[in-house]
């Protein structure tokens, strides 16, 4: 198994699901009143920006975790084969959070299904990260085992902070939205994991 | 010709249509009951996740026999380019069959229709890998001629396999899908293939 | 101007453009008579298909025109750009003229429109060709004079050959449609033409 | 931070976006009046014309800049994820420009989103230049320091360009469009951004 063209079409994979997430945003159905409509979308445009920030940043994730693998197998492949088919589905749940705000229908449904959907993620991205990690089975040796453990803690918490989003669902669509763009603009900004990535060499 | 460009192509053309494979699951059309809309939705979201794993595990057959080619030629970009042809494909009958199950209408035409598409596509398998690999043609020396035996019978008999899937479909559509799923799995798993493609340096 | 980089944009492009065309094929809508509705399809399938081979060998023959650059300028890449807007479009015209022969309503319009664009899509070949060639301005020397010549001949009589598809959809769309299927297959065996590509080590 | 992971991450989803463009178009209704309906579609043509050109253009910008930088940050990450998500959602408004001018309707309006859009992603990449080049934070030294001030200016004169857009879609649409189309052929031929691309190894 070539980790190059397996990182390469997972690549692929990233830029072409971050792009659909554009057909989420339905078109108008009446241009007499074209101005009206597009207001009508804005939530729509809101869940399309939290869906392009979160799998902006799982590529960043992916690139990261794979820099530190000195090769891969074909258990790898398939944990990499779930991770991605939660990910390219991630423009479905979208179209329906976005839709179900919009229309001021269903949305408290809608956020449940958007926050599943990343919770399923969140999982297989920690069994990812455990498959490769665990006993060092093909880690290389840039990340020094301290900070396999800090990884291995903030993939596990991950999935429960997921889990939480589901609750905050059933609370407020609006929060749950919201609870979502946070998650991101933490890993965009937050100071913990950016010291992991220097010292990873990211 | 150049393989590398060839295979960028390739890698390019897979990674596309295993990702607008998502665009075949139907958006809800009624936002009052959602969550009934969505469980209606779940053959299509299996049916999603099968054509998904197929598809992938077919780059991963895809890489593997272009890891044992020395140098393609132009008889080999049309094999290739055929073969490429049933995989982007592929979405329209897995949303043919998803929609057909969701509906419980057609179910079985739609099952025949996603088999056929199968079917020809296993056959260009087929033809591709005997094109190669007939006379060592396009072969490289990283495979023993013991196990271009063993990949040649498992090709044709890939055809046969796909081939009684038809009549599967005949049979029942959710056993045709069960089908095409533990065939996914078969490769996933199956002992033997992996025994090959370990001594394929897969 | 970085050659390799813009031929990984231009790959891209082709690789996604040919997997869009399966978009074009019209979902069934009435699942009571699948059978009937997907037979229905037929003449869309076609077109699909036709598309396919001529945009695969569009990439086959932009990969060949690159091999024999020895650099890339500005100029270069506009008509690279022009040529992609066209390469782009052909779903379009293929949707149309897929659903037009299935409706057998407006097929000789829908055949004329197909035609037209892909004799503008052979005028901007001949275009990019010219600028390439002409004088050498870009060429390296792995191309002799002669072929050059030859190849100068080629592109200029496709522009012809193409405009000639234009009177023939006049006369018959599926003439037309059969005509597209020729010509992609006349460039698949035409013997001289693949003396050229072995000479251009193709 | 490898840079050219992030490259070909930045040349994947230039690409998906502008083959997406395609899909901008809608397909004729009514085959019995085809020609109607087709010439009936210049407008949206047109619009995915112009939007071809800007973003292709804008790839090549994209690539221009890359190629002066020595390293790529996590900053530089962020701000390159935001500029790709307005340059991914530039489809959306070319949708609903192209449909305004077809229909006659709402046309100011879609003008003015169209160009709003386009005023974001011009601060986006004066916001992204600024970021890579203030005090040379991430530049190589292949750009000298007086044309490093000259892009500054370009830059951020072009925030203003494109903010003066509105104001003219205001007055016409069509207008605002062929402006537009004038700004992209402006980038193509202007000789000064050509002698700065020149010196710049471009």
């Amino acid at each position: 198994m070539n980790k190059g063209r397996l990182e390469t079409f997972s690549d692929g994979v990233f830029a072409i699901a971050i792009t659909l997430l554009v057909l989420t945003i339905a078109q108008p159905t009446n241009y007499d009143h074209l101005a009206h409509q597009l207001g009508h979308r804005l939530p729509a445009l809101a869940a399309y920006a939290v869906s392009f920030l979160v799998i902006g940043i799982m590529w960043l994730n992916h690139h990261t975790i794979f820099s530190h693998l000195r090769l891969v197998d074909r258990g790898m492949f398939y944990w990499n084969l779930l991770l991605l088919m939660t990910i390219v589905f991630i423009p479905y749940p979208t179209e329906v959070f976005g839709e179900a705000l919009s229309r001021g229908q269903g949305a408290t449904t809608a956020a449940v299904f958007y926050s599943v959907t990343m919770t399923v993620n969140a999982c297989l991205w920690a069994g990812l990260w455990l498959y490769a990690s665990v006993g060092r089975r093909l880690l290389g040796e840039s990340l020094p085992e301290s900070e396999r453990t800090i990884s291995t803690v903030l993939f596990v918490a991950g999935t429960a902070v997921y889990a939480l989003s589901i609750a905050i669902a059933l609370a407020s669509p609006y929060a749950c939205l919201g609870f979502h763009a946070a998650l991101a603009l933490y890993y965009a900004f937050d100071p913990i994991s950016r010291r992991v990535a220097r010292s990873r060499g990211g």
